[in-house]
């Protein structure tokens, strides 16, 4: 979450479409999944290889691959090929820090997203780069790392439950978005939750621990802003996308999906309301704390102060000083030290410092 | 109010239109009241079951369903069947945290709402889910808890009284969301009434009380805030739709009813604006506070401790020390501490401490 | 101006078109004076009753009503009914409330203004409704309270100079809207002079005062701001509206006064830039006060604590203290302090400190 | 630049389009200037009367005429008529406070702008009032000030270099506006200068008098800004403007001068976040400075007061202290009382305060 | 980076197309390198002469000219003239400070960018203006330093791999402004880093220090941001322009640099967010810091300050004081000292002092 330093994409001044993994090192093979289905049934999941990955000629029903891993660019080129993606296309697939966009390409649609996660142990949110194409009668996911997110879909169409398996693979690509962005609500919810704690600490006992959380939750907020904001108006441009490989009938989940990134945007923008509030009441009550700690000091030093400087007094040596040898001189000042002190008091209640 | 982690609807993958209460456990069964009127008269309210909740085949007049519960997801369902809902629309009539919007589906329109009102015992805002379906001839109208905020309607209804049973469904539709809208004056009106005391509070005793009313405030603008929204762009919405769904005279009274969310929207803003205010006065007031402290801890200081050593020097036991054996070197001192004191004294007034 | 908890405009629920005055009290009768003119000539002004504002059947010229108070909603429902106004019209003519706001009726436009006066006694901002029905041949105006702000206008007509006898209704109209936005100006240059004042108090003599000050102001440019704001959309949608109520000569002018309403918008956020700048070097003023307090009581402290610790050192009583007996320990001891106290003050003033 | 409390243009209620004079009071005769020129030659720079500034009829070539003042509203109305302007734009060339804009009258074009200067001896921004008007085969210039702003044109016009002499009267409208425009980059450059010595005084040595130079400084370009912004709006209206007047080959010119005003109002911005930036940098300094006092004082206070605590303990006149009768209480005492000095000082530099 | 103070670009006054150079002083003669290339093969690079810097007659391949300074303006208005270029885009190309944009001249598209590289010795961002000519089948590239930014793309050609060759001179020019803006992501990566660092320091260590670097990389951000937002629009018209130089090939790789200058824009603000936020932290640290200093002198003082009267008013040297005469006078009174320090020893742990 925290690597705000790294941007580049490829050497400067390499040619456009240059295909370059920037994510972290992975040297294990890519694994692909594909699944084959149509209305009447469901061929799959099989593991196949890159070179297996590429449009099926004079077959009906949609195919759906899922690559698990963007480090191996010899794969994605090869992938490039078979369905003849647009060079720019692989190159950003393989960029993990391409930022959320839509392209249409008139026989396909490339569409780049962002799926966040909350490590709850570390304390961090992960952005894993998600790339989808979606053409006529397939698709194809790349995802950067390994993981199950997709499963639940799969486990529908084997179900044949729902729409899914009746409409075409442009339901498919939606079904795949909408569980990317489901993610956001986790991750905003566990987010919600720490706000709340911490709005309690701010209150109670604030310490420079909360800053820092305060703090950490205020990028967290940026960073998952900046992950959001371009879902929105690629959600957007695919609704109102005109291409011919968008159904009417999907169109209306992509109304839902729409909703649901400026639902995310919308919360977003709340919280990071909030903790910006948050930090003004932290900063208030340390103003106040200091104003304790002074009003204590000042009391302490204003009631002493003058009384030592009477002791001191009769602490001179002076051979003439008659109140010394005075019978009640000793208790006469004494009491005259509780009257200041006794004033002193009053006079700090009224003004409300005790 | 304060529920700012609750934004999940259903699990992470379950299909899109999977339909599923998030709000507050309530299993109480649903009640259904249902009104049927025409400019002649008026039938009803009769509570129905489920599954009388149904399109009226071939009859004339304004068919009125108001279900007040959707927590009973089959209820929804069966209703959502028999009225040909999509079923991403019963998801969004279940779902209560889902923000309000309006969708236009050709034979009939779906609008979400948020009713807002203000608990003035616990001091939160509460906000209740409420989505009306305006078809042709019929309105059904869901509300998260009971209450009888469209009694008032229902009573003018019977009354005959003014335009309602002389316009259509349309203008039924748009009487109930200018009931919900209502609402929103009153909460602003208590708000601001609120702000006006604790601006009182700020000015002539702020306390750390004060700071959290003031952050309470601000919190529940931003969450008002949030409803109101996108309240303004649906009423907008429903304004420039080109529905036959929506008359032109009713058109007219959409217009004013987007005035009011405008209105809304205009003094949630201008509250924002002041409680923002209200921080600066606060934080502004603390510090005045601490000047006045350490002015008086740098007075008394300032006075006594030259003083205090003066003592301290006649009150050293150095066998040669000559004043302390001339007749009136005791009162030659302390008339120079009176000296000292009256001129740092005058030196403190000057510069305006004192 | 600081009743920014008022904004209901009638019972929630109760039948849209319900006319409610929601102003102060008022009981006295409503006076409606009566204007008519043409190039040739001018009748009135005449005093007449509610039900004698009706529309001139087969008359040329132009009627200009000006109904001063909207308490009595029994008048304004006579002279809707006259004027076959919309209910939501005369709702909204009775509603002190309504923001301003243009709507066109095919046969007549209507227009909500705030009229904005200072109270420089009471420092405070008053605003008076205002609303104005321009259509063939007549023009409404209608005033929440008495007052001449139309006086100069009569004057105009009467004296027959400039094009306001040579113009329609429509300029009629306009010249209503002119004299309306000419009082921000003279409201903005009262706010102008006081901040130039506020301005000279918080460089040379910043107080508790001045604080409440440049927050009054805050306040009264947020109104201000809000009255403002839509007034301009509104002389904008008046300029663009392309109905026959309005003829081009006419436009020219309503150019001009979009302008004027640009101008105000404009000069009211840079004073709110430069109120905004007050409170930043009113805080960094007190800060700059604390620092000085701090100084002095760093310097006196820093300087008299060590010279008192040695002063304590020889006041002890130990049998054996060489020092004590020494023929010059006490003026050595004096010449130690006075070293100790140069060199102090010396690294004070090293510091810049005095 | 401090007036921001003369915004009124006329007596409110006072006719549209009365001409009226609000700027300084000057009675000086008001010098016209006439230039008369084609692509073969020049005639002129003559004075002429207000009388002789009227249309030429039936003659070639371009007319210039520079009016030097604009508080002689006799002079401005005569020439209104003989060129039949409309009254609203001969108002708003006398009116000073005018804001920029452009208006088109199909048969000329009027423009307003603002001539900024910087006075580095009063460090004043200065705006003077200048409007233009383009006819066809005409330009007037209307200054409120005298001074010699437009005499490298006349210079241009007379060596006949450039494309001034043989481009029509609009580029010469263009050419007046781009010297207008010109005089902008100065002014941002000397404020840009002024920022830049601010900066150096704001990090080494922050005084009240930097405060107030950052205060000035922001006010200078919240003015400015004022001024630029529509400017802005004017350029970019007179590039779109389809008025047969302007020829596309100045359109070009007119693309530039747009980008110039761009250029600004970029720079006025960046100069903004520049010096919003100074003020946090100076209040930073100033709570630093405040730091540091509290350390040294409190590394003072800490280290004698427990010492004087202790030198106090032995001065006391009990009778039996046994310690005072010890052979070498005195330097054990004093040893004692250096390892707490020595102890205090080591906490407070493991600390950092020393 | 610092130099705010310079905007400049001709004397006020100067006719338009006045060809001036405002940039940093440079003598060395202009080296121009030419490059001729189709899908065939590559003539060059050769260095020509000004003088042969001109079109192309009756030849087809893609002629590259590279004009390495632009400080001797005799130089481009000879290349002006030979291409026929527009005075004014002479003037821009000469203009270093010329904001980035974009105009499309009919037979020629003149585009502006900055170059932005960060001196990582000096800690500063340094800008270098270029300027394209996209002409039929010729590139015209303006540097104002030398360097080999293109070095790469002349690689490429050599090579002949990619599309480079295949494509015409728009792909050209897209090449180049590619490299320009990769560069970008190079200083943002630089940027990033040294927050990352900074972050660090003001967590960890806050210093005087760490707020200048705060400053500065504010700054370097408001510059970096001022030149890059001019940079989108520039894509973006480019990608919009209708103009027959841009083939639909070339679009596909315009809407891929478009995308990225927005990924700039992003992080731009993203780090301008972060950035703002440290301001806080630091802050927030320092007034912890000043709590922390204030609770060690209140904790000594408050503890010291009792037990030093106690101690003076037994130094009293009254007559008649029982006290000092008694048997155990002395360990009573230290006893009750011990427990007053241990009494306010609890308190101040009670309230978390210690």
């Amino acid at each position: 979450m925290s690597h705000f330093g790294k941007y580049r994409r490829k050497p400067v001044g390499a040619a456009p479409g240059t295909v370059m993994y920037v994510g972290e090192d992975r040297s294990d093979p890519i694994v692909i999944t594909h699944i084959k289905y149509d209305s009447q049934g469901m061929t799959g999941p099989t593991q196949v290889g890159p070179s297996e990955v590429k449009p099926a000629s004079g077959e009906s029903g949609i195919s759906w691959y899922t690559i698990d891993g963007v480090h191996d660019t010899e794969v994605l080129r090869l992938i490039g090929e078979n369905f003849q993606l647009h060079p720019l296309v692989v190159e950003d697939i393989a960029n993990t820090r391409q930022r959320p966009k839509i392209e249409d390409f008139d026989n396909y649609i490339f569409i780049a997203m962002k799926m966040i996660t909350f490590d709850s142990q570390a304390k961090e949110l992960i952005a894993e780069h998600v790339s989808i194409i979606l053409g006529q009668g397939f698709v194809l996911a790349f995802l950067e790392d390994e993981g199950d997110v997709f499963e639940p879909i799969r486990a529908r169409i084997k179900a044949g439950k729902g729409k899914i398996r009746k409409l075409g693979a442009d339901y498919l690509a939606y079904a795949l978005m909408d569980a990317v962005i489901d993610n956001y609500f986790e991750v905003l919810e566990q987010i919600g939750e720490e706000i709340e704690e911490v709005e309690d600490e701010v209150v109670h006992s604030p310490s420079t621990k909360t800053l820092h959380t305060v703090h950490r939750l205020k990028r967290e907020l940026i960073f998952l802003r900046r992950a959001v904001w371009p879902m929105r108006e690629t959600a957007n441009s695919l609704l109102r996308d005109e291409s011919d490989l968008v159904s009417n009938e999907t169109r209306i989940y992509l109304r839902d999906l729409y909703d649901h990134t400026v639902h995310v945007m919308d919360t977003v923008e709340t919280l990071r309301d909030i903790v910006a509030g948050l930090l003004d009441v932290y900063l208030s009550s340390v103003s106040n704390k200091l104003n304790e700690v002074m009003k204590v000091l000042t009391v302490m030093s204003s009631v002493f102060i003058p009384l030592t400087f009477l002791a001191g007094v009769y602490g001179m040596n002076f051979q003439y000083m008659p109140e010394l040898h005075w019978r009640y001189g000793y208790p006469v000042v004494m009491g005259g030290m509780a009257l200041v002190a006794v004033g002193l008091l009053v006079a700090f209640r009224r003004r409300g410092w005790l």
